[in-house]
């Protein structure tokens, strides 16, 4: 099946909204069997919505639309395919009554009369359910050919895809299945992963790929069969042979996040953390504590934007004096310091030039990072990322994670 | 001018990498007095690509295109454009011939012979220089349309767009320019703000609209007219008008941020900051600094996941027995013991549960800020935001932002 995605609505169009629904459903659309071909963007415009419409019908077999489907005269997607279709709506009872019990339910005032349309149906459409908001979707099926409408609001759009749309278009769906495994490595550049997993590329009826991306390198695995678990089966050999390949610059796979994974090692190792940092500014200990259960090893952390600060919470003046607050030395002082003010297991520091002014001397860019043990070890890593602020935050949080990881792994 | 942006790309397509550029351009045209209707994503298919060029050419004067200039077989751009134009690509000696050179000044190996596809060039094509990167880009123009391709990386594109696209788009378009001026209220409704703004709506030869955002409501003022001064002369009434109507409630302009707005309040004030915070785990105190220039008044903060912490760290057992972790009281003790710990002018506190499990019997989602200032003066404020702990931790810290701004203009 041949499908296209069209989001509706001129917020999106002019890039005040950024459209992330599309993304969702067209990393899900592989998995189906279903494949992709385009997505579109159209303003709140009837012509043109028409014409995406009679386009769209020429060339997919199902179209997925998002948006549009408010009670304001803005809201045009029900009738860019009354004009499709040449069909005629009409109000539906059942929904009708339906709606006027949501607005019940909420206490306001009477519904507005304008949201009548949003009870709509034509003969070819049948209702899809929204309880997370007033706009019920429309399933629309003719001349072979698929139709599935729905709200733009993300969270609605997702509970209609996930139990009303997805499972309908799995049980049509005849073509084969792609199923893919993703393994997260970090500490390798792509070039080098590449090259290390080169004579996998060849095997038949799998696809490998590496990408990189902020947390690391990626290698993706993905087959195509009739069955998940075919595909799964043959996915398998593959993944073990990279796992063997890759050993421990392996940690994690599919929807793992860094943090998860700090968490998890601290977690086996019944350890604890504390942090200090300056020019990440915190992001390190909120990036740590994104992840629910944080608080099993995360005891807390400082933020020592000034460098009276730093000395208050411990680290030696002395240091800081001869190396400079932009320093290895000074990092490492940080997070034996956040251990001993702490009294946890490990200590991290970061400490760094956020810009876009120079520091002492020290260009916009540098970072120093720094750990601390329990058993008196010590370690450090540097980068220097010239991007701006926003990206120089991001990727110390990663390396300070990437750090972590080491430090923890090392241990006897 | 009828304009259509095309992002071309697999990995967009498929939800793989989030499209920035479109959105970038987009916001962009219409201050250029250019209409865009349409925005598509297509994948590496050469047929498709072509496809939607031709439909492009059609019904567009201008084609903007991102990404597929790079050197490998997936990227058909170029491709596409000959096959639309019907042209036949040479390779440009003096644009391959700077290629070589980049390659050379990178120390890098000779270069690659398939990148010499970067140097190709058609009659109907001059390139658009990229200093950030090896692909340049094309300008094509043929039979009264505008083709503009640029490459997918953000910041080559960005550079490309700003410095050479964007200046000859805007020589050429003769229609009217359309200004826009936002501005962004804090502390009251969508609704409320619409009410107090609605006698504006109809005013000649301006447009003026409301929009929730993160950040609080926006009033957007937009006035085409032939030349950006008579559009801004247009505005500047209704902005007067909406700055009278709305007094203090205003927080910013344009592309204020809100950290910016708060580092601004205590510049004038001469005042300082620090922070506790625990279920927001360290994103208020990078939020704060992700402005330049925020240690001259943060000096700095501190994560008190655990409780333990927010004991050492000054926060009276006694407050936490009696009225519980989760409390306005705990919050102002947070705000009280931070400033005295740092010696600051003002302290924020900041306590909630983040979920997605109750705390001491608390339901996941309910958030207390509380606010000390050196004449003694508290504040608290709190929310409750059941979406998920990200959600939790945005609004959260907008949320402290806002008690902030509050109690630094209470001040006599």
């Amino acid at each position: 099946m041949k499908a296209e995605i069209i989001a509706i609505g001129t917020e999106i169009l002019l890039g005040e909204i950024i459209d992330t629904n599309s993304a969702h459903l067209a990393k899900q659309l592989p998995e189906l069997g279903i494949d992709l071909y385009w997505k579109t963007v159209v303003g709140d415009n009837l012509g043109r919505i028409t014409e995406i419409f009679q386009r769209a019908w020429e060339r997919s077999d199902v179209i997925i639309t998002t948006g549009g489907l408010g009670p304001t005269e803005d809201d045009l997607t029900r009738e860019g395919i009354c004009a499709l279709l040449g069909e005629t709506p009409r109000v539906d009872p059942d929904l009708e009554s339906a709606l006027r019990a949501w607005f019940g339910r909420r206490g306001a005032a009477a519904m507005p009369e304008q949201n009548v349309k949003q009870a709509w149906l034509i003969p070819s459409a049948r209702p899809l359910l929204n309880p997370r908001g007033t706009a019920p979707g429309w399933w629309v099926e003719k001349d072979g050919h698929v139709i599935v409408s729905m709200p733009g609001v993300p969270p609605e759009m997702e509970y209609m895809w996930t139990n009303e749309v997805r499972p309908e278009l799995e049980r049509r769906s005849t073509a084969e299945v792609l199923v893919t495994r993703t393994i997260k490595t970090l500490g390798l550049g792509e070039s080098t992963v590449d090259s290390m997993a080169k004579h996998l590329y060849g095997t038949p009826g799998i696809g490998v790929g590496t990408y990189a991306r902020g947390d690391g390198v990626h290698l993706r695995i993905g087959a195509k069969a009739p069955t998940r678990e075919e595909a799964w089966h043959r996915i398998l050999p593959v993944e073990q042979e990279l796992e063997r390949i890759f050993g421990t610059a392996i940690w994690g796979k599919d929807e793992d996040t860094l943090e998860g994974h700090i968490r998890a090692l601290f977690a086996e190792k019944r350890q604890t953390l504390a942090s200090m940092e300056s020019c990440t500014g915190g992001l390190l200990a909120s990036t740590l504590t994104d992840v629910s259960g944080a608080a099993d090893y995360f005891k807390g952390g400082l933020v020592t934007y000034w460098t009276d600060f730093k000395v208050e919470s411990g680290v030696p003046a002395e240091i800081i004096e001869e190396f400079g607050v932009i320093s290895a030395e000074t990092a490492i002082a940080m997070a034996t310091a956040a251990r001993e003010r702490l009294g946890t297991d490990f200590g991290i520091g970061i400490t760094g030039v956020a810009g876009p002014d120079p520091q002492d001397g020290i260009p916009p860019g540098l970072v120093h990072i720094g750990v601390a043990g329990p058993g008196g070890e010590t370690g450090t890593m540097s980068l220097n990322v010239n991007q701006g602020r926003a990206a120089l935050k991001r990727r110390a949080v990663t390396t300070a994670m990437l750090l972590l990881r080491r430090t923890i792994l090392a241990q006897p």
